[in-house]
């Protein structure tokens, strides 16, 4: 597989020009993951058409040098990373306006580049990676659907020993020893488990809550791969369903599976949003479906695209998204089924590979 | 026990009258939920010595009428936080200068303060919260003992079943399986577990790498129990201990030992380091003991005092300290114990309460 660094940094250097930038400080980590392969939680990157500068502490001494390599100058800094960055940037030439990135700096480290690096001028900037980020490539569609595939089999190894009486948190155990017999390294984001009327609360974490016959039990968690995320939601009920559980349940599954079937590259955000919003309204349950569609996943969970009311542009080519409606009844209950969706050259292909039937576990 | 949101949030607006400031603009997650009890991943609160104002979106709505009930009052906000920050604002009567949290604060939303929020004036601030945070009362303490246990008794189920040929992602589903099982409401920070020579790296994600017989295993993992974090740190040998891994480990328990009896209220963070440290230099083994040798918990896992050598603070009472050090020696492994101790009126006070013998998995 060709080490897709390089062409990312030189795309990223590309766009610095119509910026007017000599350089970016890149300060998300998702980002710095992304251009440099580095995993850790601590690091500064500096990148100009010359060279591309990594920061990090002693803790990552041995880290770095194996996922970096030669890519980057690396710099491990042993008290701020802040002062060696004062540090490189005196001694690199040409270097006088940088980028920073907006949504990834905090308001005190921006009072850092006013007050030590005053001698610089600092401009804001958005999404200067996020953009690349968006469209995946080969590579990285294979981590994704590896991650989905840890996921999936992890469910179904979960399913069989789910049964009246288990707490949501001892089926959240159950559930994450699977991912990590699988492979996950780590948890894409705290994963939910939700029984009965709880499952009405679109972002419940775990309880001691247990689960009770004729109960929804909703699961949404993902796993994380070569540190690719993916995102599964699936609901079943334990035990019998009844008539209404089941009217709610083929209402959600379709409208997943005309939005995943629909959803493409070159349609909005909104329009994508509306294929699955529109069906739920037609069965009289609009108003229960409270959140957004989707999002894109990748090195995070949550980025770009999103699949919105309130996103009007177009979802780009290579995208890997979400594909998650959901209907929740206060006090008695909700239906979640989520899918993650691969926007090809060729249509969508759905990465996460499970059945959407409704499953009752007797 | 007598809810002490109230007296927090006096606290904290008796702190505006000397900062000169009107309200605060709350955006620190952590320090949201101590003040309000809200434990939601989306909110602004407004502090003002008239009313706590929580705004947060449509998915918290049933949620936060629960935890917060009437201590605040709760907007909920179908678009955008932001928008319904302006127009309470707006309705604030005698709210001209605002402070916001530096910290906690994007450099991307603190630009929305300057341009929509353009007509009252915006402070930086630091620590107003966390200084409160610092301190833990009974309450608090009761809840970092019940994680501490909670993660004791995890670990303790989970090395009878340990053994060579295990992955590390293996013994971290263990562990994890065994905190849910034991009540925890999540996981304090992604578990390390390391085994041979990755236990040199302070900070190794677990692999698909094998524990081999003889091996150091290094496990450091939290549990989160009513919102509060422990953080533990247990390193054992798969099998027999040669007479080095023996030598090293004596030396990072007799360090722990010394630290854990020796600090308290009044110590400087610098101080406390030091106790370790000399003990540890003393031997020889400076040089490998390359991080601070510990950090507050509490809402998060990483919180204030610092217990290193750049803290010349004092550390306050009632403050809950991690005592962690270690000795890494690259390519061959490393050692860290780890525990959690309440600063008391009476002394320290070891939370996590696991013998510290190197223990020998034969």
């Amino acid at each position: 597989m060709a080490d897709a660094r390089p062409r990312r940094l030189a795309a990223l250097t590309d766009a610095l020009i119509p910026a007017q930038l000599d350089a970016l400080l890149v300060t998300g980590l998702a980002n710095i993951r992304y251009l440099t392969g580095f995993s850790g939680s601590s690091a500064l990157v500096l990148v100009t058409p010359r060279e591309t500068l990594l920061i990090t502490d002693f803790r990552y001494e041995t880290q770095v040098a194996g996922e970096v390599g030669s890519l980057a100058r690396i710099v491990v800094e042993p008290v701020s990373l802040w002062t060696a960055l004062w540090q490189q940037l005196q001694s690199a030439s040409g270097v006088r306006v940088v980028g920073f990135e907006s949504p990834h700096l905090m308001h005190r480290d921006f009072q850092r580049l006013l007050e030590a690096g005053s001698r610089w001028q600092w401009r804001p900037t958005s999404d200067l990676v996020e953009r690349q980020r968006e469209r995946k490539d080969a590579d990285e569609v294979s981590r994704i659907k590896r991650s989905a595939d840890v996921a999936t089999r992890a469910l179904a190894r979960t399913l069989p020993a789910v049964h009246p009486g288990l707490s949501e948190l001892q089926v959240a155990g159950l559930l994450e020893h699977a991912l990590r017999d699988e492979g996950s390294e780590g948890f894409a984001f705290p994963s939910i488990v939700a029984a009965g009327a709880r499952a009405a609360l679109p972002h419940a974490q775990p309880t001691g809550h247990r689960v009770a016959a004729g109960d929804f039990l909703l699961m949404d968690f993902g796993a994380v791969v070569d540190g690719y995320c993916s995102d599964v939601t699936r609901t079943v009920v334990v035990g019998r369903a009844s008539a209404e559980q089941r009217e709610v349940y083929e209402v959600v599954r379709g409208a997943n599976e005309a939005a995943s079937a629909a959803v493409c590259a070159g349609m909005t955000g909104r329009d994508a949003d509306a294929v699955a919003r529109s069906y739920i309204e037609r069965r009289g349950l609009g108003d229960l479906f409270g959140h957004s569609l989707g999002h894109g996943i990748g090195l995070e969970v949550h980025e770009a695209p999103r699949l919105a009311r309130t996103n009007e542009q177009e979802l780009p080519p290579g995208a890997v998204v979400t594909i998650e409606p959901g209907v929740y009844r206060a006090g008695w209950g909700g239906v979640r089924i989520e899918d993650d969706v691969w926007l090809s050259a060729d249509g969508p292909r759905i990465l996460t590979e499970l059945p959407r039937d409704l499953l009752e576990l007797v």
